[in-house]
Formats: structure tokens, sequence, C-alpha cells
């Protein structure tokens, strides 16, 4: 047996809560004998939800916490001030080492403040940036930064570069992983200043695999693994893939059920079709890790299903087994040299 | 009868040219009676292409010019040097009023630089943004900018929205449209530097129906008509969108032809599939105006058809009949005063 990850899990959180999360953390017991689970937040519904179930009592515990942020709140005023909430206590278990990691489906910007302010940094790492996994044609990739660090500078985008080859080879096993820099043309002499400044940096830079730059239509292709950018873009680019399916599928489920012919068809075509629509499915891959904080912090959707929430847990699972702190501790000392 | 618009069209330019490029002149000149095209390109290869039509030669005028600018070559120096080229002749026939517009599937770069170079900006605008018509659920939508102008300052954005706003309400005729300014939230307080600059000077701007933030998942659902950013943000955007639909599209192909009953399925609902994913085909609305100058260039995509080709001919028609220009002259005057 390996060794034990202790996951803090943020029962509050997201748009199912603590339905799906509670629901989420027992298909993840189920699944690994390697993890312990706590879960924070409000004691009452908590156990109420536990009742439905049966479970190994030793491998979870019910952290109360009597506030909850909501979405809405400003997050630096919300840290400070809900100090019970439980985005806050977890953050804090993470700081003092009762747990590894924390995973929460809540407020994405109470959760970037709070890892930043709470758990703080690796030291060297300028900056922790969001990187979620995308679904690509052949497999998936890293979009890094996704929402943490508006405005960053180039020296940022080259650490993000390295933790997200760290993560993308050994959380993904994604080997040697090629990594691209987000840019409106595939010439070096291309971009804004941000992008000229970082491109030759990350030429430079030992221990990454850098391809240069991708074209954004190339990204759903999946022409590199580590997609490397500043949080704006990448925000835009995240929330853009998720639209843009979602529009192009509802408007193609409308297209099938528009004649009768077609309805037959789609009857035939639905096993197939939900075959291939899931490999797009961002739910399959766990939650968006804040990376370069002493810790884990896992953001999953805030429409999280129990499924992403187990996954986001066994995530937590690989990240410590894969020593992936101490690496980015290696890689980025020598990089500060 | 309404007044001749004449369009000096790239034979050279983009992936199919002269062959498509030609096929779409004779189209728009079937489809629409006040057109006059002059076809600027190397003489002979246009002559030949010519004879397989049988057209009224006095709407059609072919312009020789000697040199083709590549897709490759540097844009800025392209331009300097090569004088003799389809781009560089076509855009002095706009500059002195022997056509009204200019239609490329060339080097966007070259097309960009040399509008602003040559044709020149209208009085008052300080930069020429490039406004690609987007599909959505609900119908289109214009985003500006999408190329032009890299590292933009609030103001230009401020002049992006409005001139977005006069070209959607009286080329696409959207009455009111809804401009909004692409985001990483829905709130005030969110966004980067330029967009937490620029967000309540579009809030003051008279004569714009300004909603708001939009977030880049809200775009393909078409939650606002003129979606307002920086050119690197717009190219993300335009090329994430096309490039997720072309995967999603192509995985769903293979999911169709996965299995025997799925492929049955598929046969019946081809008919209904293709109509839906018309919608979504940007072919169908032209191609991207390069709005500010004084007269027209509309960049077409380098893949284009000849249904491209045409329907980008027949929009410069729309844009001389709608007086854009004489508009954004007296709203971009007010906004100075």
């Amino acid at each position: 047996m390996s060794e034990m990850v202790k996951v803090a899990v943020d029962a509050m959180g997201g748009d199912n809560a603590p339905v799906e999360i509670v629901k989420g953390v027992m298909e993840a017991l189920q699944e690994s004998d390697d993890v312990f689970v706590y879960l924070v937040g409000l004691e009452d519904a908590i156990k109420e939800e536990l009742k439905k179930y049966q479970y190994d009592e030793s491998r979870i515990e019910v952290v109360h916490a009597s506030e909850v942020i909501e979405t809405a709140e400003p997050p630096v005023m919300a840290i400070r001030r809900k100090k019970e909430s439980s985005i806050v206590k977890a953050l804090y278990m993470v700081k003092d080492g009762t747990c590894d990691a924390f995973v929460s489906a809540g407020s994405s910007g109470a959760i970037l403040v709070g890892g930043q302010l709470i758990v703080g940094r690796i030291k060297g790492v300028e900056r922790a940036p969001l990187a979620p996994i995308i679904p690509t044609e052949n497999g998936m990739a890293l979009l890094i930064d996704c929402g943490a660090n508006v405005d960053a500078k180039s020296n940022n985008l080259v650490q993000f570069a390295k933790m997200g080859s760290i993560y993308c080879e050994n959380a993904l096993g994604i080997k040697n992983p090629r990594v691209a820099i987000v840019n409106i043309g595939a010439e070096e002499e291309k971009g804004n200043a941000l992008v000229k400044e970082t491109f030759p940096k990350l030429k430079e830079c030992e221990g990454i695999n850098f391809i240069g730059s991708i074209e954004a239509r190339d990204i759903p292709a999946g022409a590199a693994d580590v997609i490397v950018c500043e949080a704006f873009v990448g925000n835009v680019i995240l929330k853009l893939y998720e639209g843009t399916a979602t529009a192009l599928v509802r408007q193609i489920k409308k297209g099938l059920m528009s004649t009768l012919k077609s309805k037959i068809g789609a009857a035939l075509c639905l096993p197939a079709l939900k075959k291939t629509l899931k490999t797009f499915n961002t739910e399959e891959y766990g939650g968006a890790p804040l990376l370069g904080l002493n810790g884990l912090v896992v953001k999953t959707h805030g429409s999280s299903k129990a499924i992403e929430v187990k996954n986001s847990i066994l995530q937590c699972k690989v990240f410590k087994e894969q020593r992936i702190n101490d690496r980015i501790r290696e890689q980025l000392a020598i990089g500060n040299e």
C-alpha cells in the first residue's frame, strides 16, 4: 500500500453541494484505499448527507465550518472576513500540514486568492498559475495560466512553462511534453509585447521542450501539451472552448431532432455520438490545480458532479505520489540561480 | 438602379487563387447589377481564367500587377518593396478613388499594414480594427478588433465599439446592437488593466448600447452583437472558435462512422446536420472589414472559396449604400470633441 493522501474537500462549494460533493467523496474512497477525506462545511448538512451511505468511518472526518463564501463575494474581502468559511478553514489545514490538498468547486476568486495568501507559494515561485486540463483530439493538454494572475510578466510565463511541464510529464504521464506559447501567428516576430519578450526566454529555457508559438486554432487538434499564456487569454480560451462545444452540440441535437428521418437516424447514432462527446468532457480529467503552492489546491467547475469531485481527489493522490512539488522546488531553484 | 459600387479584387490572394476568386466575381456580377470589378493580378493568369466564363465585359477590368506578396513575407517590407503587387496596386486604387473597396484573401499582415499606410485612416480614427463576423446560435456577432492592433489602448477600444456599432446596425441590420467588452467575469471590477480602464469609458460613451462585460463562454450563444476586445484576444477568439468547431465536427463525423448502426443513422441525419452546420459557416457572411479607413478593405479567409468572395463583394455594396464611412466620420467627430 502506498502512502495515505489526506484531502480536504469543500462540502459547501459549487452548484451541487453538498449532494454531489459527498457522492464524489464516496466514489473516491471506493476507488482508492489510500485516500483520507476531511469534509469541510456545515456539519449538520454534511452529516445528513453522509447518512445516505455506508462507508469506512475511519477514512472520513467532518470539519465544521459555519460560514459559506458565495461566488459573487469580492474574493480578498471574503477570505479576510470569513475565517470560519469552509474555504478558509481548509486552506489553513493545507498550510499547517493537516492535509496534503484541498479540492473545491466554490468561488474561483476566493480559492485563487486564498491559496496564495494562506497556503503560500513555494520559494522562488513568483505567481501561482491555475492550470486546467483541456480535451484535445488526441488526448489532453494543460492550459497554464487560466485565471490567477492577469497582466503577468514574461518571467512569470517562463515559470508557468516549467511548472506546467513538470505537472504534464509526472501527473498526466505525457513524456517530454511539447510546450508552446499562445500567439497570433507562428513566426517568432509576431505577437504582442508580452509574447515577444517571453518567446526568446522560453527558447533559451533549459529543462522544457519548447516548440514555439501555437495559434489558437491548433489547440483543439492537440498541437501542444503545455499551452502557456497569461491568465486573461487563458481564461478566454478555456471559457470559449467550453462555450463553443456546448453551443455546437446543442445545435447539432436540434438539427437531429428537426425531421422525422433525422430523428430515426439520431436514435441509431446516439451511442456512438455519446462516446465521442465523452472524450470532450472535461469532468473526466478532474479539476484545475493551482500550481506552485506549498501544498495542492484544486479548483473544480462550479457545476461539478460527483465524477469530477472523485477524479479531483484521485488527482491529489497522483500529485503526492509523483512528488510534483519537490520537482517544482528543484527545477525552479535551478532556474533561479 | 442604385449607384454603382466599384470593387478591386485581389486575383492572386489566398490558397484558391485565381480559380475561386474569378468564380466568386462572376457570381457577384450575376447576383447584383450594381457591381463593377477590377481584377488585379497577373494579367495572363486572370485572362486565362476569364475565358471559362461568358460575362458582361463592360463590368470587369483586368489590372495587371506583376508581383505577388506571399503570406510569409514580413508585411511592412512587402508593402514598401513590392509596389507592383496586386495588394499595393489595389490599395492605391482605393486611395485615389478609382474604386470604393478592395477585397483580398491574401496576406493578412500586408493587407492590414497596407490598408493603414496606403489608404489611410479617417480623420479622428486612431487605429483601424479588423472586424470579422462570427456565427452565433441566434445569428451573428461582430468581433472587433481581430488582428490589426495588438497592445491597443482604452481609447482605441472605445472607438472600436463605436465603429462596430455603426457597422453592425447599418451593414448587418441589427437594430440598437448590444455592445459588450470581453472579460474574465461579469462584474465591473474584474479584468486586466486594459479592461478596467476601458469599462467606465464604454459605460459613459454616448451613441452605443453598452451592456457590460461578456465572458468568452457566452459568445457562441449570442449574448452580444458587438464584441469589443484588443486584437490579440480577438485573434485568439476567432481562431479558437474556428478550430474548436472544426475539431468537434471532425470527431462527430468519426463517431458517426464508428459502427454499422451509427453509419446507417448518419445517412438519415446527414441532410439535417448539414443544414445546422451551415449556420456555423463563416463563409456565408463575407469577409472581415478593416474599419475606419478612407475607403473599404475587406479581408477574406486565406482558404476562401467563390461563395466568400461573392459575399465579400456584395458586402462592399451594402457598405457604400449604407454610407458606413460617413456615419463613422459623424460619430467619431462627435466623440472627439
